[in-house]
């Protein structure tokens, strides 16, 4: 339906060689052709590129692709399209701010039976059951802590718990950040790992491209990426389980 | 201090032209080295491209100066900072969520005395003047009409009454758009002009550009640009009073 790419790192690391890989299947070795994008924080602000077009034809992937764009945090999502047309307010990641936190969202998975998520602080754009979705678990954040509290592990723990109720209505998996924190939910298709010290080779599945991390690191460097489908054939993938969810702070699972 | 740039269009239009005009007043034809970003609505979305680097060697503007995105509203910013210091959350244009639209913003000044500002519902998440008038204006707008009015016009008259409270502050020259408006509120510096048939020539004054829009336009065509100082030294550019504010409608002047 929709693959999603996180990273969260404790150095600011350039996403292009997953980003590569994952470009792919928007169009050309998968069918998510209906728009994509990506958010990078850079410091307390991000910046997002996003495009109806699909990936494997745009000109600003291509951009994306070969600038190497340094952040602790990253999202991206490549849309095969079923609620909500293809177009530019219906493409993720989504993001909104709360308590002056630039928060960033992106869904994979169809939700049924959502018109009972009327959110009332933070409204959709477009007509997606992901970006409504979004603005309902805002809404939820918001009540329950209208004040940041000081350990935000524990907004991201509450988040889900609410993302248990948007499983009841489909397939929910979600990635969500802060900046800091990346999260991952899954209800049937996620992968994770971590790259760390000692640093090894690493194929993509679906470009000709290798890259020796040893080469592109320092050997204090954690970058862990988070994928719908593993994106390299020769490295260790941990499969999520349907409920499950990981949190990341800047690179090691917490 | 920094330069804004606006367009209004009622078909979609590039701005190419007109931003790489701003461009070379990034770090080259001007001192405004402190970053740049533009925000392009097309539908109910918008997309920000933006860069704390200066435009005139950002990678992303050169993207940007010769990919044709076209659309009927645009607000676009170079930025000299004085409040804040240069990263990508003190980057402009800033954009918020209300009633479901998104609400895009440049500030082109120096405010004082800014601290009995104290939005609740929209928080700055940078450190400028700027996104702190911002989040106030939206504050009082929401408060005023939590619910879309119908006619959203007044929304902006309501906004440039709001702005005589910050102009006593300072400098405040501002763009302002829902992606249907644009409008301008000027404390010292900005220019208009509306393009329409008979089309003609135009000729940059920062960069060795031409333009005959007759080849570029159909009679149709109205199109609408605000800039700080104008971009051409062969139309007629009207130079906006302190106070003043005007407010386009899809390319005419309303």
């Amino acid at each position: 339906m929709c693959e999603l790419l996180g990273m969260s790192a404790n150095v600011p690391t350039d996403i292009c060689f997953s980003f590569s890989g994952l470009l792919e299947r928007g169009g050309n070795t998968g069918p998510h052709k209906d728009g994509w994008g990506i958010t990078f924080y850079e410091g307390k602000g991000c910046r997002t590129f996003k495009d109806p077009e699909p990936s494997c034809q745009s000109e600003i992937a291509k951009l994306v692709k070969v600038y190497p764009i340094k952040s602790v945090s990253v999202i991206s999502h490549i849309r095969q399209g079923n609620r909500g047309r293809v177009c530019l307010e219906n493409t993720h990641p989504f993001t909104r701010e709360l308590w002056g936190k630039e928060i960033t969202y992106a869904h994979n998975g169809q939700l049924s039976n959502y018109n009972d998520l009327k959110p009332e602080f933070y409204r959709p754009v477009g007509n997606t059951d992901s970006e409504l979705a979004f603005c309902w678990l805002l809404d939820k954040i918001r009540e329950k802590y209208p004040k940041k509290p000081s350990n935000i592990a524990v907004v991201f723990r509450y988040a889900a718990k609410l993302a248990e109720t948007l499983k009841d209505k489909g397939v929910f998996n979600m990635l969500l950040t802060d900046g800091v924190y990346v999260m991952a939910y899954c209800t049937n298709n996620l992968h994770w790992l971590t790259r760390r010290a000692p640093f090894g080779k690493a194929t993509l599945i679906d470009a000709d491209m290798v890259v020796d991390f040893k080469e592109e690191t320092t050997p204090n460097d954690i970058v862990s990426v988070i994928a719908t489908r593993p994106l390299t054939n020769d490295e260790q993938w941990q499969k999520m389980e349907p409920g499950e969810f990981v949190l990341f702070k800047l690179g090691e699972k917490i």
